[in-house]
């Protein structure tokens, strides 16, 4: 682990989900317990889970979620719990995610 | 326009886009200007331009922009040179853009 190579920077998960629309409500309430478990784990900075306000965008939720460092992110997503968890919304819901790991390229605030 | 329709509460759009990575550093490059046209537009708050880490992933580029109102947002983006910039960017890049209007359903910070 070197500084160049950015581990110990803050990372950004961004987990996009395609989802049908009659899951949705069911689907954010099973969401939510997994967020209660992970703003727990060490390295923790904040999620925005966000909503689509129109029924026709193609993804329907996308969480963007900080963690202090992609070491942290990887210890918290390997907890046993929270796996059970993606598996049984995997099992229940017709839902596809797409998980990644981003840093921000440009930013610009007013 | 009512309150209740939440019309003039901030809004999140958030553009997922699909892109070939040997098109990633100059789509950055044609994005950034388009970026600068938006800053300068009423209603701009912010934006973040996410970078994925690794190259497998789907979605390489994401930006998570902050406007005051979806009116504000729209008016922006009918701007004529906005437009051709897009349009530019679609002709020259293999690229598929997915973008929707969002709202925060659930969020915390540590």
């Amino acid at each position: 682990m070197s500084q160049q190579s950015g581990d110990d920077k803050p990372v950004t998960l961004i987990n996009v989900f395609e989802i049908a629309t009659a899951d949705l409500e069911a689907f954010v309430a099973q969401w939510e317990k997994r967020a209660a478990l992970m703003r727990a784990k060490p390295g923790f900075r904040s999620f925005h889970l966000y909503r689509a306000l129109s029924s026709d965008a193609r993804f329907q939720l996308i969480n963007v979620a900080e963690w202090d460092t992609e070491e942290d992110l990887r210890a918290a997503t390997s907890d046993d719990q929270f796996r059970a968890s993606v598996q049984a919304s995997s099992a229940r819901f017709d839902v596809s995610a797409y998980p990644a790991v981003y840093r921000p390229e440009i930013a610009a605030t007013v």
